[in-house]
């Protein structure tokens, strides 16, 4: 059994960590930090944890997450991710990152988007990208793991069979609608209750931080001449899920036959994903609190465009669920140990 | 005073059309028929009428309508309205019809997207799209509208200056949001609470019925060479409102702030449009419940790409609103009479 | 024409007095006051009002509102309404005060559940309890009116009935349910998105500020002795609405038959009170948008109990609607002026 | 390992099931039936199973169930499962009936609620009410179990302690708030979307068929003398969750720290039920997707009503996991097995 530690630990990505650990058969909560809420019992923060957590939140500190935790989990915000996984890693911990400070391996492009300085550049080079279904041999090997954004957990798979094949042509346009809980537990305008509820509207528009992260990724697949991302989030008024609807355009001389094809040879043996059958189209409902990824692909009109449709749950297969499975393989268990298991429907 | 006839009046276009004639000081609802519930009050079946409409869905009869109604609109589904506008035309009474029935001016197209023979071709040719924006003077001089479907007017009013003004160049994307009001008050599965509550999906994925009257209207603007339309609807929980993304490719040498004149040039004037200013962008609930489109423009990334995002209620706007917009208009009354006014936030 | 002040105007009454008020013939807006928001639109806060309100919010200026307006509603909370608005009634304007500042006759309670010592006790005594249902004539007469609280609104119109007929005999319960925009505009983790949709909770459940409300005007009309109020709001995934389901014990020897007639002649007359057809219960959607309230009655079980049901739009007949009675009322207009209509449904 | 069969799986309580059975360690879901959708894939309708679980559905076939399973779960429709029960009973297999038919021991009072002549009189008698924390002993011996309905589950759980300590004196009100997933897959006005969203409506306020099977079971507790439950039930727009306020009239002489004390008492050790602590009240999203069940007490006022708060997730401990639960102790394996863990939250 090992002893995890959960850090920053107040926040949905924190919750949900706790609730898949408390099933996993070989990892179990130490330890939870958020200097914000000291002393105060986890539980409290979050009633369903009531009875299945006695433990409180506890000040960071270095020394006794070395002490008592044999691999780490951090769910602090980006920038302060990177003044504390260096040394966590130094100290010989697996440690996987859900934050953004070691998604992008340019630091000028972090510097740009995310407004921050990069101070450890070192670990940077070293740390693997986690998204299994791309970068399974590398997360295996890594002492690090930086664990991807929402949104390009859902685009990424949704697009890599193409990218792959050589299929792209000029610019694929990613238009996302994620659940609220996507922007986490900090009161915003956006994410109150009125604002929000029964309406739905676009954000980043000029240009999200999860826009680079797609990019870079998706230029590793496809090379850098030519292909570019578009990308569009909407905020839902749902909880959980991101549905993204990607728009391929093809290189000349594929037919649906093929490219299903090349699809279900992509996702052949993927423990999470799920290639609908055709004329079926994923629902974010159908993957709520799962790790599971629904994949529906079709070429409606001329046959120029290839549509992929994706959908996750943002917190589990788009954050912490996607954590344990990067955490899985790092730790030599089984990919699918504490995540496997259908969908909480309706 | 017109005496109005609204004929299927049964579903939510009907009680739409209800409320805003409530306020219309031109207009007042004599006779109301839905053959499903004759003898039923119109303020049971829709409680939000008690104390503002005494009168009981009637029978269909062609003969009471022309003598007690002045101008009709036709709520009836699509097939059904074909069947019966024709003679109400013939009888020298205004007709708005909300079905698709005279939307696509190629019978052929027609049946092959909604299964129907059309059997009333001399009025097909005669009726107006109804799309005032677009289409003004036809309206006016018009003796029959077709009210254009909800996802074609948010679309047609986020393209059209672009399609006039030559900017458009290959495919337009529409990625479009709608609430589930917008699939009427027929009981499918798709509509049942617990299965769309909390979650969104794609539909029509394949080719969705407003696909063909957006193109047909989007070609009388660029032509038919080229060009070309791919829409794909998804269901949002919510009642009210409708999202277009629109993704529209460039021809070359245009900035924003060139491609930003064009669009305020375009809607000047316009009682119902609101462009926002530049790095706002449209929700639906600043809508709700009111006959204006919001409309943002932007142009992300290396600018080969104008996205256009327009919301509107669906029901407003999208239906009931623009029918008495079109009326208004055919009656010679002012054409904001009876609709002006702010959306109901939150 | 009147010249409205709007002081405190950033918030939800805010904008609902202003939607409401664009409707209105003899009343204008000319003036918002919000210190948070000096300078800014109002339509950039509330793109709904983009095209319809020109202005931005303002200072608070004493001499600059008296000189601008004829008549002023407060949407300040409470404590700083009473800094300000014995200042605007001694000029001789006309107040409607949005508050709790001027609702409870005793200062000491008033103290005790506000936490503010009451600086206005002179104007607190000539203040009107702004609830036309019950107290027509004093507003009518008033130059300044406590525009009662959202929950005491729904509950009282339930409850006057029968504690005018001296019907009630012991605790009545008041079990209500507020959509999240009464909760107001200000963020606070329980109107967070994520933790208030799909799900329902109790608030208040010790003791909430609007239960001496609702109890002080009960007391006035059943007397001190015995009769008690336990009132318990819960928050219910939805905008706007409350319903309160209301559980009077009833004295000896009545039948439904009697009570109905003592409900229908209670509310016979009152312009925006709709007693629904026995059997049927309100919902909340059948009122969204509107001033009216509706009402249901049953007499479940033994009949030893009998259930009344209200429900209103919280903040049009439970804040920026009531607001415009009591002003109409106040200015000697119609009581209905600006106010009428059905609701916006669905 | 036991194989189950899953009758009338078609509903949300069937795929409720065989998700939670999915990861039982000693029970595996062998055939399903549903006359409606034979050879049907039960993935199609719930793609939330696909990659689950790969059968389809069967037809009802008595001599097949008794071959290929150990024990069964009923999810017909009330007046379905009592034709079927009881063979399947007579076979010896244990039987959980998530029906209504063999919850009312009062065959009479069964006939005048659910208008079904009952016909398996004989097991009624025999039949054990699968309310495990009030009739464990009689679960774990019986062949047979009712499972309780959602809205008793809740009501009971919030009522024994303070019923089976005497403190109970006249009416109680049990006023319940419960999610659309209770109203089941079968589509009616009422679940549907654009009615029940963003709104709340009271249902069944005259007599709801759970009335009698509260009643009953309260009376096994109180006895028949005076005791009575008015109980009225809300639909409230979120998916899954009841919210029981439960107001209890107090014989005189308590105080909240006995009360609380005897609460304390009667759930201690019981794996599923959470006292929460003084201050804190329940919010069904803290129960959501797990068997739990939330409870907060409280004696606002003068202390004359004790206020009981239950919530519990209406498809779990409700229904499905509650099933699982007496399926277990009938089996004799732990109570909890397979169904411990914490809530999905947010």
């Amino acid at each position: 059994m090992l002893n995890v530690g959960v850090i920053g630990a107040s926040g949905y990505t924190g919750v949900e960590l706790m609730r898949i650990l408390w099933g996993h058969p070989e990892m179990r909560v130490e330890l939870t930090t958020a200097n914000q809420y000291v002393g105060e019992p986890v539980s409290r923060l979050y009633p369903s944890l009531a009875g299945f957590y006695q433990g409180a939140y506890e000040t960071f500190d270095l020394g006794v997450i070395i002490e008592r935790c044999d691999i780490v989990f951090s769910c602090l915000p980006h920038g302060e991710s990177l003044k504390v996984v260096p040394e966590l890693v130094d100290s010989g911990m697996k440690v996987v990152d859900l934050s953004a400070d070691f998604r992008l391996k340019d630091a000028g492009e972090y510097q740009s988007w995310y407004g921050v300085v990069h101070t450890a550049t070192e670990l940077l080079e070293k740390a693997a990208y986690g998204l299994p279904e791309i970068n399974r041999e590398a997360v295996a090997a890594a002492g690090m793991t930086a664990n991807p954004g929402c949104f390009p957990t859902g685009a990424l798979i949704g697009m890599f069979p193409a990218a792959a094949a050589g299929l792209v042509d000029g610019t694929v346009i990613v238009d996302s609608k994620s659940g609220v809980s996507g922007a986490g537990r900090k009161l915003t305008l956006a994410t109150h209750f009125p604002q929000t509820a029964d309406s739905i509207e676009p954000y980043g528009v000029m240009g999200h931080r999860h826009l680079p992260e797609i990019r870079s990724q998706f230029r590793r697949l496809v090379g850098d001449a030519g292909a570019d991302i578009l990308f569009i989030p909407h905020l839902v008024p749902m909880n959980r899920g991101i549905l993204s609807t990607i728009y391929i355009p093809l290189t000349e001389g594929h037919d649906y036959a093929k490219i299903r094809g090349i699809y279900e040879q992509a996702y052949e043996g993927e423990p999470f994903i799920h290639l609908l059958p055709s004329g079926s189209y994923p629902v974010t409902k159908a993957v709520q609190g799962s790790n599971n990824c629904h994949v529906g692909i079709a070429m409606p009109g001329c046959g120029k465009t290839l549509v992929v449709i994706t959908a996750i749950d943002n917190l589990v297969k788009g954050a912490s669920g996607e954590a344990v499975q990067n955490m899985n393989l790092m730790c030599g268990l089984p990919e699918e140990m504490g995540l496997a298991g259908p969908a909480l429907f309706p």
